[in-house]
């Protein structure tokens, strides 16, 4: 078998299935060696009947005898729990792990993937925002590369490339502006699910969709921007990018400023995760700006967007502020996307929630994952 | 004294000027130690008593009484004729020399320049569409540095750091489409000097500034990006672009692609090639895209704008062609500068010398000469 060993946290989600569709085009270069996911097996399953990796793993573990069942007959090894991703992102095959199962539970299956020295392709949030400092420093530790698959810190990594940490003045994060850019504040107030995830450029999973109709996805990004880049988060602004062709922009000291493009396609950026250095030749994201024919861009209106002032304020507060901010975000937007709260609930929630909470340093992972759970339960109860 | 050494091959045209402020606004990092002119010599004179070099020369051998007057009482050494450029492009105080003499005049102290191992900062556009192959050849031997001063291969140079030259697929220039890109074909015909020096977004010579309009520049330019970035002119687009911000684009075989952006202003990347791998903190060319607002990109209308077809043709016949096509220009553009010939009389000058000129090898610097003195000669038979 040749090919670089794929492992996938998170293999059935939308990054997850992004990655075996770049997998699937240049099999010659990549085969998957393990697949997790948190839930659906049977997904899972077909995944694994076609990709036959040497484990699957499914993270609920009253799940583990379907999942072996639905597997019967093959060779492919079963493992459950926390356990079983944390032996996914460690298995001896896999040179790159993608990091793409969402919530606190990436963090520890990440953070192995890292101290085994593997490649991290990180698509999942929280290890960077919750536990950035932390993450890092294990990297450097371990000399592990992560590579990001967010489509703004891809480029960011791709615009940084060959050019001098000292010379950055600026990092420009781009933002769409998400599904309801065009309402207005009142309108906003009365927005169902189905509106919030009806994303104009980018196909992604329903919880950052939402993140990006509140702009929550770009605050995030600029703390995983500040982690990734060593850029401190008064150097990282949003910009309103309609069209999604202009990833993100890095401006030098000179004036200078240097900015990545494509078609908004998540597969571009997974297969950069995956084979850089290498560029492997791909069947989409390609760009003709002729076609395009306009890029616009304009400044954020803050009062707009409440959840974009939130993350800045949590980033400048440090320590575990930005993982309650997170796990109060992800609390408010389930209760949102299930009918209970209104659009322009979340960020009341998450105001709440970190007026609430004492925010501790973030220097271990204990700390991390009790902040976490102590934020989601001040927001549950906010909700309930 | 302290600051690298620059010599200015062409200091009182629209370059040498830009440049000198460029020095003026950093005198900690950079000394004037030559400056060359073809017959300015009032200039000149000014521009030396300010800033001191040890040398100054004159194209003009007949000026040289004039320069010594006015130097009278400074102990700067006056040299003249192509000597005296020669001098000024290998004097051993210079670390770079600033390639900004318009014409075929200034192809000898370029290469010379190389020669002696200097970083050559190239803005004269003959050295690369006339002499590629001699020039960059001479670089490699040498073991110097050309850094492009034009602000589409400095974007293009700027783009290409640090990424792989087998990943590029194409190579995209961006043409703010001159003065006249308004203009109905019928009205391009009646088209005045005045109306094609009135540049929308650059401050450049009268030359480039005409050339700009009839999107010779931009043919040019493809020539030089092809011998820069050694790939061949068939990956090398044209697309216009109004606002002159980006300024240019590379895209990657994986569909990726980086670009190069400022507000346009020839001193940002003067600078730059004066202070690579450096960067300096500039008061001028910084962005703000929420303040531009929209960047608007469009296909080339070949059938407007003859004299780009023009310059791809001859670089598919290459040789000495493309030194025919440059040498034709310039007689033409002079001639309408002059009142003499109208505006779509410029491409079909060029391409009658073209279609009257059998191009020879251009691997040796005589033959590339005799080819610019023999177009030359086609087209003022035509223009007389």
């Amino acid at each position: 078998m040749n090919g670089k060993g794929v492992a996938i946290l998170g293999s059935t989600g939308s990054i997850g299935r992004q990655t075996l569709e770049v997998i699937a085009a240049s099999q010659d270069r990549f085969r998957v060696v393990a697949l997790a996911a948190a839930r659906n097996v049977e997904a899972l399953a077909e995944q694994a009947r076609r990709f036959r990796p040497t484990l699957v793993a499914v993270l609920d573990e009253s799940l583990a005898p379907e999942l072996k069942g639905r597997l019967e007959g093959t060779d492919i090894r079963v493992s459950a729990g926390e356990a079983g991703l944390l032996e996914a992102a460690t298995l001896g095959e896999a040179a790159v792990v993608v990091g793409a199962v969402s919530g606190i539970a990436g963090l520890r299956p990440v953070l192995a993937a890292i101290r085994s020295g593997k490649r991290l392709a990180l698509a999942n949030k929280e290890p960077l925002v919750a536990a950035g400092g932390i993450v890092m420093s294990a990297a450097r530790q371990a000399g592990a590369e992560i590579i990001p698959v967010d489509s703004e810190h891809s480029a960011l990594f791709q615009c940084l490339l060959g050019h001098q940490r000292e010379h950055v003045r600026r990092i420009i994060l781009t933002a769409s502006g998400g599904a309801l850019r065009e309402l207005s504040p009142e309108e906003l107030s009365r927005v169902t699910p189905q509106q919030a995830l009806a994303h104009p450029t980018w196909r992604m999973g329903p919880k950052v969709t939402v993140d990006s109709a509140t702009l929550m996805n770009k605050g995030l990004e600029v703390i995983e921007a500040h982690w990734l880049f060593g850029v401190p988060v008064e150097r990282i602004e949003v910009i309103l990018h309609h069209q999604s062709i202009v990833h993100s922009l890095v401006e030098f000291t000179d004036g200078a400023t240097i900015a990545q493009l494509s078609q908004p396609d998540m597969r571009l950026p997974i297969q950069y995760a995956l084979s850089y250095p290498e560029r492997l030749p791909a069947r989409w994201g390609a760009l003709e700006l002729a076609q395009t024919g306009e890029l616009t861009f304009c400044a954020i209106d803050v009062d707009r967007y409440p959840c974009l002032r939130l993350a800045y304020d949590a980033a400048r507060r440090g320590g575990t502020a930005p993982a309650a901010l997170n796990a109060a975000d992800e609390v408010a937007v389930e209760a949102f996307l299930a009918g209970r709260i209104g659009f322009m609930d979340i960020p009341r929630i998450i105001e709440t929630v970190l007026s609430r909470y004492t925010p501790e340093p973030a220097d271990a992972l204990e700390r991390v994952i009790s902040a976490d759970a102590d934020a989601r339960a001040i927001a549950h109860s906010l909700v309930g």
